[in-house]
């Protein structure tokens, strides 16, 4: 088994920073998802700060979710500086595919920097994949298969590890390949809750050098903070929901992650 | 009685996608609005991108709570590309009368796009109607008849369905008017409320083409949902309201929409 | 005993208008805290309309967590239309010392404006202070004695009441200091928990004139909201003390408020 809890105790201990250029609609939820977490958030945009924070950051957290020109410029200078300072970066190409712009935009920042996860869904990661991959993925029914052979594509084609996440996850870097059954519906009931996971993901490979081993277990430690959550009262709403998760997200003893995560090679 | 649970359950089936660009206070708490109600909600605010995610969505929210110069080009852009692709689009003029700059901002975008509906208070919806209007409301005492006269006023000058809310909400295209008497006093001590109900107004017009109807459908359910949250809890207080009022747009009883729900033609 | 009660009753009767200029982690739950102490919150960043509504409003809380060049712009034409009109302005120097840009802005807005309050962590007022006083500030083991002689020497260098907040807090002009010793730990699980006490101190100075008086009051008001809140549930997480906590801010009984408090001048 991955190192689930040990990695979630260190973030607890060491509280590493991590520097978040997201979107409007999920920064007050990913801000306190990572302090439930145990890390220490920061979001900085402007131009004359963020090489500065990145540099100094455990991570970097680039979210597409509201562009702007200024925002791509300072995702640019911070992942610059981030990985002058050997920084990794977690890139969440929210809607990649949804518009020519966030398509474009999601291609440029894996040009220019060196990325060190993709997180997504599958629509996203496909979009970011070769182009006879993607066809197939959305042709084919075998859903999962698919999934692990777009993943694998974009992670070669952009020497990155990418994390597609659904109801099954997979977290590969093109050789080496997890998938994660865990999780809950309600997650896509509320915003962020993808968003939240890129950061808490950023947070583990903080302090965890090996890439795919930090995104896997973080996967699975967020999949059954959600499925904890959602059994917490009766007729679960996202409203109660979100508080529960953030809770989960807290106080979610060992001995619950060790019985419900469910990760495989 | 309207269809209001046929178009909710509508909604629920078919998930329109609605376009928000909206301000940075209530951009979580309207996106999470929107996915308890069942619609999918995307914010993009990029002057390259928001013709492009207008034309495609199947309606457009544009809120002026926190204007800058270019979120005023975007929603330009937005709503042209929208009044060409037929998508209806909903304005929210929050604090037009307030500053110069927002009456004035409110009423460009009306003459220069094609609006479907304005929802706003009293306040702001005088603001925008005929000045002999505006006055008379500010001095009469006869509160319910004054906003009557001054919703059918902006929605004659402006050629749009105006839904003026308050205690008793009154929702006319000049003609034909309903009045709801729905929602509860814990609306007015959260951040938001006024604008997820153009939200979820937004929605409920994606799915049903009388404009009047659909208003009159979105603000009796969401006035519903507020007083069913509102008594979850002995001593609801707006922390805990927040949470039952996402869960009640989750799960609301179909019977409880009709056994609370008074609307008026 | 300072005058608690009557300040937040004061709050609850005239609901001052309180306009914010603060970071995009925090606006949602800033604006519902100052909703639930009773306060009228308002958010405007465009520099068309800021002049305007700070001139209006009872105080401008300027707060520089997510700053952008635009944003600079429009706090220092806030704060020179609420200098001119004699609406106080609280600054909070969100992450002073983390970059320079942040440093050296906090130091901008203090030489180009007349700021009422500073309210920040030991680590942010410090490093506003004179050089001398920051270096015996970080090298000291008497931590609370430390922190008054930088709260006083800040106080006196920028000419302002400066609140230094932790885990005692210390408000001060640089002559008259009040200690406050309320709170709990959970507050630095979530974030805005020191955004939102400044903004709710800009509503206590709006309704008060002795601004060391009623920075002390709304701080020792907030820790009691804040202990209070933490009791509401067994195993209390950061998910649910967020929505116990804006339920006390609203609801905090008055002789709960006289038992828990504890200002010390």
């Amino acid at each position: 088994m991955l190192p689930v809890n040990e990695l979630r105790n260190i973030i607890q201990e060491k509280s590493p920073l991590i520097h978040n250029i997201t979107n409007v609609v999920v920064t007050n939820f990913t801000a306190n998802g990572l302090y439930a977490l145990g890390a220490s958030p920061v979001m900085a945009y402007a131009e004359e700060e963020v090489a500065d924070m990145a540099s100094v950051s455990q991570a970097l957290v680039i979210n597409i979710g509201t562009l702007t020109k200024p925002v791509v410029n300072a995702m640019l200078l911070a992942g610059k500086a981030a990985n002058k300072a050997g920084v990794p970066i977690i890139l969440d190409p929210v809607g990649a595919g949804a518009t020519p712009y966030r398509t474009e935009t999601a291609q440029r920042l894996l040009t220019e920097l060196d990325i060190t996860l993709i997180r997504g869904n599958a629509s996203e990661i496909a979009n970011l994949s070769d182009e006879n991959v993607k066809m197939k993925g959305v042709d084919s029914t075998a859903e999962v298969t698919d999934a692990a052979e777009i993943a694998k594509n974009v992670a070669l084609k952009w020497k990155t590890v990418t994390a597609l996440t659904g109801k099954t996850d997979v977290i590969t870097d093109g050789h080496i390949t997890y998938t994660v059954e865990n999780g809950h519906a309600l997650q896509s009931k509320i915003t962020g809750a993808g968003c939240l996971l890129s950061a808490v993901t950023g947070a583990f490979i903080a302090v965890h050098d090996n890439v795919v081993e930090a995104a896997a277990a973080a996967i699975g430690f967020y999949g059954v903070a959600a499925e904890h959550a959602a059994t917490r009262r009766d007729n679960m709403g996202p409203g109660h929901f979100q508080m529960h998760f953030l809770d989960a997200l807290y106080d979610l003893k060992p001995e619950d992650i060790e019985q419900l995560i469910s990760i495989h090679s």
